[in-house]
């Protein structure tokens, strides 16, 4: 989960997502629309008698918010929390699986933040099917092969790993930037993301109040997205003048085609590449 | 506004509650369902420009998570906040105005908690307009009558008070009773209500619960309407696991048929006694 504004767990709820198998929280900064919810959503879990560890990775400062609002609230909770606090100014890994890893990206706000990079590790090939009767290969065989090993029929003939599987499609990334200015240093880190979530609270008209408060406009996300030649962008972050995101998402759409306007509720799958 | 849960400033947005004519905040107690909405609402006051001072009255505690939360989230606030921390366990006047008074009630629960006694001042009788033209009375003098004063005629005729207005009805009174357990203490505090708010958490099959939490059952509380005479009571706090109120009410009304179920969004006015 990333970041945890009020009312994150009732939008859980409404779009039923299984809250138990969140165990990572990722906090870009330490703005009241980005941690206001975490109480609640620490004491909710508790209430419904979570065990497992609960991991927070975030900017300096939020262990103390937290535990004060806890001891203050005469909260117990049923499980642990084990807080990550890391430096938002340099690139750093912070959780790693077989599967997946999370880093940091740098970004430019008022107070400290980060966004944060998302990659998958690589996937394993795909079996070729209609090998196995041709080779008659034990099913015992096949995860062996998958790693990039050749295999050897009884009657000793080699045949090549390349010929028994397809290429695995090219591990995936996600990138989440919010809150920011516009920030050409970002390219770097974005080259070759599939799906850029990055923020743009203003539309050009009002250039300035993004300039002031550290934030984006849409066409600054667009200038990023294809600067760093992702394979699609999400805006979000909209101010509250804007009633609906057309205008936002019309104004990067000139720049890059590959725009969508996220909303409440809205699911995006992260696309592997051709 | 009587305390603050988790999107607590949503709902007011949801239900055209105009927020800022809110300038005192009374929180009974600081479990986390009473007061995780306070930061939002009160960073949200400071980006709409709130100017005005904004009172908060509740047990002690609470200004330490409110500062060390303002201040770990970065939140300059555009106005001030004055805390008046108060001693549940023992009945203290909190609030007056030339129109009402608040005054706590001491509830038994896990925390220390405190309900909400809010006393209209006595009114003024209303003018009887009849007597306007019958004894030429000039309009400036309407207000010292509605005061006491009685009338003098030019012609040195003396009219008493009495016969120029109705009486006014008595002060209305409401109280907010949540989260205690049965207390018939309560009884004394309440004698002459015209509207009670009293939780009601379990029905009768979950009184065990209700014990072990410190909660009332939905019969507590029409017990307690009951035995103080009480105009109306409305329920609430209800239990998870009720995902309607129907059960807690019928139970209710089978001691005190002035019983209704609150639900979130409902407006209730306190009646004037016959």
């Amino acid at each position: 989960m990333i970041d945890c504004g009020e009312g994150a767990q009732m939008r859980l709820s409404d779009f039923h997502i299984p809250r138990n198998k969140i165990n990572q929280l990722f906090i870009s900064h330490l703005h009241g629309d980005h941690i206001f919810g975490l109480l609640g959503l620490l004491t909710s879990y508790s209430l419904a008698g979570r065990r497992e560890t609960f991991h927070i990775y975030s900017p300096p400062g939020l262990e103390e918010m937290v535990e004060v609002s806890l001891r203050v609230s005469y909260s117990q909770l049923s499980y642990q929390i084990q807080y990550h606090s890391f430096d938002p100014t340099e690139p750093s890994l912070l959780f790693e699986t077989d599967f997946l890893s999370v880093h940091t990206i740098p970004l430019k706000h008022s107070v400290p933040t980060a966004g944060f990079l998302f990659s998958e590790k690589p996937h394993l090939p795909n079996f070729n099917k209609e090998k196995i009767e041709e080779y008659n290969i034990p099913v015992s065989e096949i995860p062996i092969i998958k790693t990039g090993a050749d295999f050897i029929t009884p009657e000793g003939k080699i045949v090549p790993f390349e010929e028994l599987t397809f290429p695995a499609p090219p591990p995936r990334k996600f990138a989440y930037c919010s809150d920011t200015v516009y920030n050409p240093a970002l390219i770097d880190h974005l080259t070759g993301v599939d799906m850029l979530y990055h923020e743009s609270t203003f539309t050009e008209k009002f250039r300035a109040n993004a300039e002031y408060g550290m934030h984006s406009t849409a066409m600054d996300a667009a200038k990023i997205a294809q600067a760093a030649g992702v394979g699609m962008l999400i805006l979000g972050h909209y101010s509250a003048r804007y009633p609906d995101s057309v205008p936002l998402l019309e104004e990067a759409r000139t720049i890059f085609s590959a725009t969508y306007a996220g909303q409440d509720g809205m699911t995006f799958s992260v696309p592997f590449r051709r």
